[in-house]
């Protein structure tokens, strides 16, 4: 039995996510792949009660290193319970969001440092990395002004413009340090775009 | 102002902590000294939250590497709102349960690496060690009859004698590696004499 594909979706708020979410599982279900959609922080009854921790806002201040220390925590948990098993019995697994978000939020955005946060993802990940990454990029403004659109603001959508343009900068560090692993998608282009971009990159990864 | 000094209490189930917790409390506010008492997991709002979730019983299993990050997130968010904030203003402070716990449980209890718990420490603690670490111990089978005495099990007052028993060798381990930091007391005695003990241990802190 072949291991599945991991494939994760990244990007800052109001970015498209979720649209291009659906795309890629479209794309893959309608060639016969087998695909688990799940996200992050979240993708199992516990993780997403840390999920509904992290994302909630409240009267204290919250901890630098426990908040990177919580999505960690979920992220073990998704691990074992869910993508392991999956990518295990041949299935693809989709998320959205994963690792690199916690280099973008919390090393871009808060400046924890790289380092505590390569030890943490040994310590969980040990080897295991998507083999593609879809990091949708937009100017910060555009897509947070997208985001409010929605509604309410979590705990981390109400951050400031500052907080997002460093995210949006890790992010796109990250896509330029590693250019086969990641592909850096303008999110700024029309829809049919981006997605003919997606289709192409998804073609070159089932070859 | 003089930094106040920070107590830890630890041992198995059913091993009269709270007892001994209280006279530990009284005998400092007998003496003029502001004591914060407080417990791990726990101590904040967000920490108590994570307290619950590692304490409630539930179908999914959980990845011991998720317990233990969670347990060590909840002790970031209880330094920094609470625990280094009193200890600054003079005041004591005395915790049911602190890192020890982890070493015993999912160190010893659960298995896991030694080293991988004393990067977590470094990571959210720095320098930051107890004062003095009361390690109450007694025979498991006894304790834990004392402790089901009480009531419901949660997801750790659940595990078989074969985890207290080891959970029980790694406190005691760590009370003889550090005979200055620890105190070993044999909490099978008499309350009348387990307390002449803690006793003798505050007053030599105190001179």
């Amino acid at each position: 039995m072949q291991r599945g594909k991991f494939l994760t979706i990244e990007g800052t708020e109001g970015v498209g996510k979720s649209t291009n979410l659906t795309f890629v599982r479209d794309w893959l279900v309608a060639r016969g792949i087998e695909v688990i959609v799940t996200r992050e922080p979240g993708g199992t009854p516990l993780a997403e009660e840390v999920r509904s921790l992290l994302l909630s806002k409240r009267d204290e201040p919250v901890d630098e290193t426990a908040e990177l220390l919580l999505v960690f925590a979920a992220r073990a948990q998704h691990l074992t319970q869910l993508i392991k098993p999956a990518l295990a019995r041949g299935a693809w697994v989709l998320s959205d969001r994963f690792t690199d978000a916690t280099y973008a939020y919390q090393g871009g955005g808060r400046g924890l440092s790289k380092a505590t946060i390569n030890q943490l993802e040994q310590l969980v990940q040990g080897d295991l990395r998507p083999d593609l990454t879809l990091i949708l990029d937009i100017d910060v403004e555009l897509g947070l002004n997208r985001a409010r659109q929605r509604g309410e603001l979590d705990r981390f959508e109400s951050e400031t413009i500052g907080f997002f343009e460093r995210v949006r900068a890790a992010y796109r560090q990250r896509a330029e340090s590693s250019p086969l692993r990641y592909a850096l998608v303008d999110a700024g282009k029309t829809l049919p775009e981006v997605q003919a971009e997606i289709d192409s990159l998804l073609s070159k990864l089932l070859a």
